[in-house]
C-alpha cells in the first residue's frame, strides 16, 4: 500500500547518526554564539562562517510580508549563489519594520562582511522575535564585532542557544554516509516554536555540510526535503513572517560532484531528510507549551500530495490537539479533519488507528477500550494512523498538543 | 472607499429588531424543547414545526464526512423542496457512526413524521454532540413522542436550549420590516460553540418567517447571506461534520412572493442578513472559552473575496486570539496573518487600527502608546481594520479570544 516516499524514506542508505555531531562537525565551518543585549539575558546573536565561499540553498516563508533580512539574504544569494557567513539575531524579527527595519538588516549584513572581511553578498542576515519593532541596531552593530566563530562542538551550542526564541530546547542534529568512499557529513541547527506552520513558520533552520554539490542542485534537493518535512509540521497554523532555512555546503568532503544522475544522489538526499526530518520533529515536539510530539501516518491516499494534506489537517486540528493534551480519545475530531482536509476520500472505506488501536474499519466504528486508549494517549509520543483506500499515496506530519501553557505563552509574548 | 457589501449593510431598510421576539414570532411557527436523556441534565431535544408545509432553504457543511442527520434532511427536501417540521437532538452528532447511524436518522426522521402527522419527506433532522457514538435511540424516540410544540415565548427557548452543546448561552434573534406595507417577521436560533470555521462548523442554525418566497429564491439569499455572516466566523478553524443552517418560511404575511425583481427584495435580504449576522456574533463571541468578540474590518483590497479571505485570515489566528486574550497589543500578529491570508496585497501600503489608535501608516509602524492599547484590548468587544489602500473590496469576520478555558473545555469533552 505505501508509495514511492515511503520507499524511500525506510530505504537503508547506511546512513550513521554522529551523536556527537554539531553545525561545525561537517568539514569547513565554524560558528559562534553571544549574547548582545538585544534579549534580556540569553544569547541573542550567532554566527555560521565557512572557510571557503559555500554553495547556498534557501527556502522562505510564503508569507507576503517578508521580512526584511529575507530581501537581503535573497538578494546576497542571487548575486553569485556562493556565501560565507550567516548572522542571526533572536529577539526582534526585523519584520514589519518598514524602511528603518530594511536599512537596519543591510547595516547587519555590511558589519558581518566586514567582520569576517567578506564581499557583503557572501553575507546571510536572519532574524527572529517580536515583529513591528524597530532593530536595536546599537546591540546588534556591537555583537556582531564581537563575533569569533570557533570549530567546537561548545561554539557551535553557543550559536543554537542564540537562535532560539520561546523554545524550552536548543535543536541540532548530525549525520555521516560514504559517497564516492569517502565520509560525507552534515548537520543542523533549527529554532521554533510558536507560528509553525506548513510553509515555513516561525522557523529558522540552518545546515552544514561538507559534501561537493553545486547550488542549483543542493536547491533542488532542500525543496523536495522541505516539503517532506519543514513543511509538514504545525504547531499552531500561523505561517511567520521571517522563516527560512538555509543549506551550505562547503566541498571540503571531496566526493564527485553531486547531481541527481550521481549513483550515490539518494545517499545524499536521505541524508538531507534525515537531517532536516530529525529537525522539523523536534520542532514539533517543542512546539509552545507542548507535552507530546503528534505522528499522523497517511496511507492508501489518491496521491502524495492528499496524503499530506490529510495528515497536516489532523495534527493541525485544534480539537485533536486539545484532546490528545486530555488523553481523550475523541476520534470523531481525528475523522472530521480528515473530513474537512480538502483531500478526496471514499467516505464508506476508511481505517483508523490511534496508536495500535483500531477505531474505524472500512467507516465503520469499532468497539475499543477507553482504559487502553487514555493509557496510550499518557505516551509523550502518539501517532494516529489513517488508511484511506483509494490508492497509494503516502505522507506524515507532525505538531504537538495544545496546552494551556500556549496560551500562557501567546498571552503575554512580549512582556 | 467601501464597495457595495459596505452600501448594503449600512443603508436603512426601516428594519425593527423585535426585543422579545423568537421563532415562534413569525406568524404560523410553533416550538418545543425537552430533556429525553442523551445529555445528563439540561434539553437535548427540540423541535420546530410549521402549520404548513413551508418553503426552505439550506446550506450544509462542507466537511466531506457529512452526517448521517444531513444526509437525511437532504433527502427530505430535494423530494418537494417543503418541510414542515426539523427535530434537532443535541449531546450526540451521529457523525462517524455508519450504517447504524444513518439508519438512526431515518427512524427519527420516520418518528417525527408519526408525532407531527405529515409525510416522511416534510421532515428534516438535525444533530450536534459527540462523534462517533451510535445514537440512543430509545431515548430519542421516546423524546420525539412527547414533543408537543407550542406557539409562545417559553416553548422558543426550551427549543434554544434543546439544541446547545459547551454554548454558555442560548442564541435567538427576531427583526421585522414593512413589505408590500405588510409586516414580515424573521426570527432565528443558533448554537455554537466550537469547531467553528468558515463554511459552516458546529453550528446550527434555524431561521422562521413568515415571508411569501419560493424555495429556489430563498436558497439564493440564503446562499448570499451565508458568505458574509455564518462564514465570516472563526471560533477554532475546525469545520465540523454536522452543520447546517435552516430557513422555512411560512408564507402567511401575504405579501407578494418575493424575486430579486420585487421591488422591496433588499428588504427581504437585509432581513435575513441583520438575522443570520446577529446569531453569527452571537455564536463568535459565545466560543469556548471565550472572554471578548473580535471583530476584522477589511478595506481597500483587491475585491470582496480578498477582503474575506484577510479578514477571516486575522479572526483565526491563534496568535492574534491570544494577543487578545492577554490585552497585549502585539499588531505584528494581525499583519503576519494578512501577509498569509492568500490575498493579493501591497506590503508596502497598508493602514493598519487597533480599535481607534493607527499602528500602521503605508506600512510604517506609528508610535503608539501601550498602556492605551492594553486598556483599548481590555474591552469586551475589540475591532482591527485594516486598509489596504488597493481598491474596492471590503469584508468583515468575527472570532473571539484564545483561552485557557477552550483547552480545559476541550481536553475533556467527552467526560
Amino acid at each position: 500500500m505505501k508509495g514511492k516516499v515511503t520507499a524511500l524514506l525506510t530505504a537503508n542508505y547506511d546512513i550513521v547518526k554522529i551523536e556527537k555531531g554539531t553545525i561545525v562537525t561537517p568539514k569547513g565551518f565554524s560558528a559562534a554564539g553571544l549574547h548582545s543585549g538585544v534579549k534580556k539575558q540569553r544569547n541573542d546573536l550567532g554566527a555560521i562562517f565557512c572557510n571557503v565561499p559555500a554553495s547556498v540553498a534557501s527556502v522562505y516563508t510564503l508569507n507576503k510580508m517578508q521580512a526584511a533580512p529575507l530581501k537581503v539574504t535573497k538578494e546576497s544569494i542571487a548575486k553569485e549563489k556562493k556565501i560565507q557567513a550567516i548572522v542571526v539575531n533572536s529577539g526582534n524579527a526585523n519584520a514589519c519594520t518598514g524602511k528603518q527595519g530594511l536599512e537596519d538588516a543591510y547595516a547587519m549584513r555590511k558589519a558581518a562582511a566586514k567582520k569576517f572581511n567578506i564581499p557583503e553578498h557572501y553575507a546571510a542576515v536572519a532574524s527572529t522575535g517580536v515583529i513591528g519593532l524597530q532593530m536595536p541596531m546599537d546591540k546588534i552593530l556591537s555583537g556582531i564585532s564581537q563575533l569569533n566563530p570557533e570549530q567546537t562542538n561548545e561554539s557551535a551550542e553557543q550559536f543554537n542557544e542564540a537562535i532560539i526564541t520561546t523554545d524550552l530546547v536548543t535543536k541540532s542534529t548530525c549525520y555521516q554516509a560514504q559517497i564516492n568512499g569517502r565520509p560525507v557529513t552534515i548537520a543542523g541547527s533549527a529554532k521554533g516554536s510558536g507560528m509553525i506552520k506548513p510553509n515555513m513558520a516561525t522557523m529558522l533552520g540552518f545546515v552544514t555540510t561538507d559534501a561537493a554539490i553545486e547550488s542549483d542542485i543542493l536547491q533542488l534537493a532542500l525543496k523536495e526535503v522541505t516539503d517532506q518535512t519543514f513543511n509538514r509540521i504545525t504547531v499552531d497554523g500561523d505561517t511567520s513572517t521571517n522563516d527560512m532555512v538555509t543549506v551550505m555546503a562547503s566541498g571540503q568532503a571531496e566526493n564527485e560532484l553531486l547531481h541527481p544522475s550521481h549513483p550515490e544522489w539518494q545517499v545524499f538526499v536521505q541524508l538531507l531528510r534525515q537531517t532536516c526530518e530529525d529537525l522539523a520533529k523536534m520542532i514539533a515536539r517543542d512546539g509552545e507549551g507542548a507535552t507530546k510530539l503528534i505522528e499522523v501516518e497517511v496511507k492508501g491516499a489518491l496521491n502524495d500530495e492528499d496524503a499530506g494534506k490529510i495528515a497536516k489537517a489532523v495534527v493541525g486540528s485544534p480539537l485533536v490537539k486539545t484532546a490528545v493534551y486530555g488523553t481523550d480519545a475523541n476520534w470523531g475530531r481525528i475523522i472530521a479533519a480528515v473530513g474537512y482536509s480538502e483531500a478526496v476520500i471514499d467516505p464508506e472505506s476508511i481505517h483508523m488507528f490511534v496508536g495500535p488501536i483500531q477505531m474505524l474499519r472500512d467507516s465503520q466504528p469499532l468497539p475499543f477500550s477507553e482504559e487502553e486508549a487514555t493509557a496510550y494517549l499518557e505516551n509523550h509520543e502518539v501517532k494516529f494512523t489513517i488508511d484511506l483506500q483509494i490508492g497509494e499515496g503516502y505522507g506524515k506530519a507532525w505538531g504537538c498538543d495544545l496546552t494551556y501553557d500556549y496560551v500562557r505563552i501567546n498571552a503575554s509574548y512580549r512582556s
